[in-house]
């Protein structure tokens, strides 16, 4: 399971202003710090850029591969901002991401197929939506993979992303239990070598307490990653969080036991 | 999911001298800690009984169910001292267990019919070992059902344990993924409504530190739960596991989300 930053985020005031002054310190210190903390892969939310977004997003780009070799993940729904990155990344990348949006199946997809990188597929409806129920959430897979296959794109070059959803919703955890049994699912229903990839921070949006939140990431998270989750994007500075996917690599992985990886993975004590 | 306590236990030295001295007031203590915890059951494990079996475990079941209503999981090997704790046994009871070894299968199943009690079944094989392979684990499965169906006993009246291994096994880690698969595809294979149960010690058995059992517990734990596991016996002293357990079940129960059960279930943050 990679484990995908999501701090490098506009939204983050720092990184914010960086963007806008085109300042590229910020957001150095911040892959530095993502990758102190375990990060495997590094995700770039730029958000919609409403200003000079190619510069701006190619500048994120540059400013990031030029701290690290870790996999890029291209995080924005301007498809301009996007191939600008695209165009200058020299990292592996990932686009981030389309769905069954028409605006996005017109203008992101073809990106994935210009530039032979690797892309997040959404599973929303046409309207953006997430549906509750497995079924209806495999009828949405099927859909994206016919729309991903017109592009005729290999399938181990497509992460499916089943949509975490806040606890707090209304249907949030219905929703979630919906997500674990398609991650189950999705190999058999396909027939294809398609892998997945889950935002586990959406989980405890509205939480508050940084407590709140890595309780639910670290209660969620082995049930992703036994479910067979191959990617997942999370806040790397939540350490409980990154040590119990590290364990449940431990549990569900190949690799030889050791008590000193346990001991490297350990939690605090209350 | 029930959690059941499985710290009454000769092995414990205040419960062995307990059980020796026919001293009650060390078990008393030790249910009323369990009860304080969170325990939803008390397995009731006495061990072999070499001398005075049957006296000494109607003597425990007595001396439990004085202190609480509970379901016992009465857990010994000596059919004698079972049958003895059966008869005066007035609380739910589930035996603790049989598998297809001869003798269990002749000395103890009948026991479950003659009482009407529930009873966990052990996918062990008829010399007692545990398979590594999920294939092997479903065949034991099969069998084990046949076994019980002779005495024609009700589907839900049993509770499959799939026998988590210790991690420190050579081959535990392995075995463990198969129990994640199987109990998965039980209830599809079996297409009967059976219950689960596992035993969440045995993976931690040779960690030595409490930090390293419950690093593993609350790691696997979740992954077990959605599995659809219907009981876990566990050590309910280790206070973060049965909040694990606790933000489990609202993570894949049907009840109203609401923080105030996730702050209740928090973590300590290291």
């Amino acid at each position: 399971m990679i484990l995908s930053a999501d701090n490098l985020n506009v939204v983050h005031p720092d990184i914010g202003v960086a963007v806008q002054d085109m300042d590229p310190k910020p957001i150095r210190k911040m892959v530095q710090r993502c990758c102190a903390a375990g990060a495997q892969a590094i995700d770039i939310n730029s958000g919609p850029l409403p200003r000079e977004a190619e510069k701006r997003f190619a500048f994120l780009v540059e400013t990031v591969q030029a701290e690290t070799e870790l996999p890029l993940v291209l995080d924005t729904v301007n498809p301009d901002a996007l191939e600008a990155g695209l165009a200058v990344c020299r990292n592996r990348s990932i686009i981030n991401g389309f769905s069954l949006e028409p605006f996005k199946l017109e203008r992101i997809l073809p990106l994935a197929a210009r530039y032979e990188v690797e892309i997040v597929g959404y599973l929303l409806d046409a309207e953006g939506r997430v549906p509750l129920d497995p079924e209806d959430l495999m009828t949405l897979a099927v859909s994206l993979m016919e729309a991903y296959h017109r592009y005729s794109l290999p399938a181990d070059r497509l992460f499916i992303d089943p949509v975490v959803a806040p606890v707090a919703w209304e249907d949030g955890i219905r929703h979630n239990r919906a997500v674990l049994s398609v991650l189950h699912r999705l190999q058999d229903l396909l027939g294809e070598p398609v892998r997945t990839v889950a935002g586990l921070s959406n989980l405890s949006s509205g939480a508050g307490s940084i407590r709140r939140k890595i309780a639910l990431e670290t209660t969620f998270l082995p049930m992703l990653a036994a479910a067979g989750l191959d990617m997942v994007l999370l806040d790397v500075f939540h350490a409980q969080t990154v040590r119990n996917a590290r364990r449940c690599e431990l549990l569900l992985g190949q690799k030889i036991f050791s008590w000193a990886a346990i001991e490297d993975a350990s939690p605090c004590i209350a």
